[in-house]
């Protein structure tokens, strides 16, 4: 006689998911949208890491709600179709201020254009969805620039990570360097080369062209607006600096703090007497500490070809951090591009993972 | 009439305090020690971080045992007056199996010499470690290039950290950027100047020395050894690519596997013709994937004056992550120094602090 036993065995798991929502679905957001999809499968298996993109808003591109989580193959098929997502066949009649304080979340992406005058509406954004207890990471300069210390310390407040590595120099880690890697120096400057457009000017005109040529070319391959004034008149690197300043250096400089030159006024001639002198025209933003207050400044600097820096060329770029333990430190890579960017927003919220 | 009031509060505070034991009392291991005593009020204000070395040990320099805690100070002022800590009145009386196994500690820091053919005593000391449940930090790189697959491992059993910074570029993060800030990218490979003694002598040879008189000025400077094949042979390079291939590209080489050539063979006239021809060579470190195996190798490189690492000068080091999402992410910082060595042990406690 024969006994059959039957065993039943239910394996409960809990598995988190994190719930994230994204706003602004320009070139960042596309990027970083694009990457969560391709690194998917690499994120669960290495990592631990699931998540749902619950929602999309951007009032441009096209909204996209799905409490149980949007499907990102087709949003990548409906972006390589339309370049936009407003043929999906979701919930789209919402805004915003939705995602920031009353969908289900757990991580708001913020990635909307960067505005330095009043870091709208990106700051709204950031400072309504610490407020409502949500993570946030972000690539948007403007609020960081703005408002690091009201935004740091609100999220201290409500226990939540703020994270901003796309701020500066995109998914080059330069700020987790700064904050974690090199938190036991004391830092007692950074410089760099922290915008792309303006040392890829510079290194054409040592290749010989005019600055006019050298910024049409730049306009025509896409690194320079039609308006160039944020590159060429340093307002970009002037933000950046002010982040790093702020950041990593505990000041509270605001950009009219930053002395700011641009290249408008470099010539050819320029460009080739330095070369002459063994030297290197950069625009180098820096910040230093003198009798404990914190300054900052952009402009055009000779450097001695022996640099780290001097040898950036092109839209590579570059910083230094001068530290009391360890001297120079200097990180080189890319300073901007979508998918830089989007990895800057998605190692972020890797950190979180980490770290909660 | 008027109420006298008694209230006696009580604040019960439970502090954890690292208890840390450190092997090995050399170059490293004294500059670890000076570096904690001059941080030591910075390391609690800013992170809540609170030490106690209870145990060093070193068969040269001297053993000192305080269960109650070590005095840094005294330890500094025997070192400044005698070069070690022999006459320091405290238990001297054990060996270095009782900061690995018997006395109460968190975390075992190991800075004992490298030794590329057993590993000891250094993987000794950390197997056993591990093996106790204390948690490593170490700047000896034998351990680590010879056996890192079964000291990880160990670790993840136990539910330890094992952290070696101090093994590749000193205090420069390499290893930590390459294990977490870009553990998002796939990496292709890595490339570096992992020898500062050997790039002090090619700097110098462009300078106009032979190789015999800058390998002379460098044993004076004391950056070459009386013998100082471990850097001309380019085995110092070589088991640091090792390391690297093995923790940031999951191989399994051995020191054998390398492909190796050092400096001996290089004239000052090879050194100028490179400088004539717009080049500059280099003793590079390379590790790579090809058809999903990995390979590595060192050996002079003719580098184009243009690439980031080429204008790295003297003792300086770099390195070069060649990554998928990010393109090239080039690092330069010390790559050697007892303090700067001392930097990345104390660095790796602190990321244990942070993540326990």
């Amino acid at each position: 006689m024969a006994y059959v036993v039957f065993m039943i065995v239910v394996f409960i798991e809990v598995v988190w998911v994190w719930r994230i929502g994204l706003i602004g679905f320009g070139n960042v957001g596309q990027g970083f949208i694009r990457l969560l999809a391709s690194k998917a499968d690499f994120l669960e298996n290495k990592f631990g890491f699931r998540f749902s993109v619950v929602a999309i808003s951007d009032p441009v591109k096209g909204n996209a709600y799905d409490p149980g989580g949007l499907d990102l193959s087709e949003i990548v098929s409906h972006l390589d179709k339309y370049g936009d997502i407003k043929k999906m066949e979701v919930e789209k009649d919402f805004n915003s201020m939705d995602v920031v304080r009353n969908f289900d979340l757990d991580i708001v992406v913020e990635a909307t254009p960067t505005n330095i005058e009043s870091g709208e509406p990106g700051l709204s954004h950031i400072r309504g969805a610490l407020d409502a207890g949500r993570h946030v990471v972000t690539s948007n300069k403007g609020p960081i620039a703005l408002a690091y210390r009201e935004l740091s310390d609100l999220a201290r407040r409500r226990g939540v990570f703020l994270r901003f590595e796309g701020t500066v120099m995109s998914g080059t880690p330069v700020i987790s360097m700064g904050m974690e890697l090199l938190s036991l120096c004391e830092l007692k400057g950074v410089y760099g080369i922290l915008n792309g457009t303006t040392n890829y000017i510079l290194t054409r005109m040592e290749e010989g062209l005019t600055y006019d040529d050298a910024l049409r070319e730049a306009q025509t391959l896409g690194y320079a607006e039609a308006d160039p004034t944020m590159d060429v008149d340093a307002w970009d690197p002037a933000i950046k600096i002010v982040i790093l300043a702020n950041v990593l250096m505990d000041a509270d400089l605001r950009i009219e703090d930053v002395e700011r030159t641009g290249i408008r006024g470099i010539s050819r001639d320029d460009v080739m007497a330095a070369v002459g002198r063994g030297k290197r025209i950069k625009l180098i933003a820096y910040s230093y500490m003198e009798d404990g207050r914190v300054y900052a400044g952009v402009g055009p600097k000779e450097l001695d070809a022996s640099e780290p820096i001097a040898s950036v060329m092109g839209v590579t770029n570059a910083i230094t951090f001068k530290t009391d333990v360890l001297g120079d430190i200097t990180v080189v890579g890319p300073g901007a591009g979508r998918i830089e960017t989007g990895y800057a927003l998605l190692n972020d919220i890797l950190y979180i993972h980490r770290h909660t």
